[in-house]
């Protein structure tokens, strides 16, 4: 009987590429394994797979009664593949908080408290005495890039450094060329049309009697919207003339270099010039260290507009 | 902080002893813990850690708010010390089913399906390049054999044994001769009076109207029985009398030779060797290949009373 190993619902890289490689795994060990998804391949991820040449696990919508399965990159029967509660889990190997799965019988359970499963997965290779090839190397390097965002999020640890240096090193990659490479092809600025990406995540503010319209996008490299910066300016003069906004203004977020660009109707220079304290280019400036439009942008709109 | 390590609720020996070496690992890798047990020491444990002169873990009845806990040998909250709800559980070492325990954060969680979680323990060692002293070695060679009944019990694994003969390889220590004293320091018939101990597993039966009594011990060793078989002896004639049975048999099992010495009043000496078509000495007969006192035993003395 072949072990299926999966990742959560919604798979992200990590759910994906660890699934492939601990399949790989289990089968150089000599078991019956085969990965697959719980759901669609994300952008992301399918250029990590394109890229290493690895083919796409088998879509599976529900386990059947008696499947036997690996969860991999989660815990909880609510993230779960459809079906967990008939199927029998027979390992788990993972890196969030410990959540509901009960077996009947003793299994592997591995969890650690690392910045990704894919470091777990490289860690039981090496515990194993397996040899990582290439491709799987590429999958593990790309979910570790990915989950702790190339080291930069707070659940990254030494063991997730040290494990994608190694990693890369065996690869020849170069780990911030890559990863933003990757991070690139996984923006959300390839998958939306400019008026979507000004308001999917988007926040309408009262101030002083008038309405306007904030916007962001978190992306890895603020020059990528180089491309359709002229898009976006264009949808954000449509959005405040439909809506009747005194203005609008769109923070794109770089949260490798931490700054925000802020995009904005040319007849808002002056508020945005004597609000921030800065000279601006007419329609966009870049304001270093402000990631919070909570926090660093709302406030000073607030104050300058209201007093 | 220190963080305590605690083995479950009328803690055996693997939960004592993985405690105890668990903790002095993560001493040596640096951080602060502390053993502690939930209850009573048992006698065979007793006699490990006087052996290896290794000083008990000290008993906490309940945990404080906010104290910080690693469980070994369980993972489920009824089985925990008490408080363990207000407690935060930092990490799990185990080798049983998967419980009831969620942590609000990532935790280190490590369980495996083999015999104890000393196997485990003694991998985490290895994996992170810590010696493993001659008391440490001592105690985890002593909770594999106690939990796998020494490699017999259908839980005991590869790695178990692959372990165990290390550790015993570095101690100097022939396994099943430590292994026979180890349980024989624990055995029931060091702990009970002779009446006790025939009466501890105990059932009565009717049979063609009369009534007879059937005990059991299960030990390592039927000689563990030789100084005291003929004060069993006693008490089981006494009983017989009190009691009005017809006779008693008691079934002095032997684990590991897999067999068992049945005592009984000398009275009823013809009944049971043509019950069992076998010679007795009297008062007693071994029985090789009978562990069963339900399928092997009580089937026997039916037909033969009743037919
Ligand atoms: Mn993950
Ligand atoms: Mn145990």
């Amino acid at each position: 009987m072949t072990t299926y190993v999966v990742g959560h619902q919604n798979p992200d890289t990590d759910s994906i590429c660890a699934a492939i490689a601990y399949a790989n795994l289990k089968q150089q060990l000599g078991a019956k394994a085969e990965a697959i998804r719980a759901g669609k391949i994300n952008a992301e991820t399918e250029f990590i797979l394109d890229k290493f040449e690895v083919q796409a696990p088998k879509l599976v919508t529900e386990l059947a009664k008696g499947d036997e399965v690996i969860l991999v990159d989660h815990n909880e029967k609510s993230q779960a593949i459809a079906g967990i509660k008939e199927a029998e889990v027979k390992e788990i190997i993972d890196h969030h908080r410990i959540g509901d799965i009960e077996t009947g019988n003793p299994i592997y359970f591995r969890n650690e408290p690392v910045g990704s499963t894919a470091t777990v997965v490289t860690k039981l290779y090496q515990e194993n005495g397996v040899e990582i090839n290439e491709q799987m190397a590429g999958l593990l390097l790309s979910a570790i890039l990915s989950d702790t965002v190339i080291f930069r999020s707070p659940t990254c640890t030494k063991a997730d450094k040290e494990i994608a240096n190694r990693l890369a090193k065996q690869l020849g990659v170069d780990i911030q060329k890559y990863g933003k490479n990757m991070f690139k092809a996984g923006s959300v600025v390839n998958q939306l049309e400019p008026k979507e990406l000004i308001t999917n995540d988007y926040k309408e503010y009262e101030l002083a009697g008038e309405t306007i319209g904030v916007g962001q996008i978190e992306i890895m490299d603020v020059n990528e919207v180089n491309d359709i910066k002229e898009d976006l300016l264009v949808g954000i003069e449509e959005l405040v003339a439909e809506r009747g906004y005194k203005f609008l203004v769109l923070i794109v977020t770089d949260i490798l270099a931490e700054g925000s660009l802020l995009l904005f109707p040319a007849d808002a220079k002056e508020i945005i010039a004597d609000a921030f304290d800065v000279d601006t280019k007419g329609t966009e400036v870049y304001l270093d260290g402000v990631l919070s439009r909570k926090k660093q942008v709302i406030p000073v709109l607030s104050d300058y507009l209201t007093t």
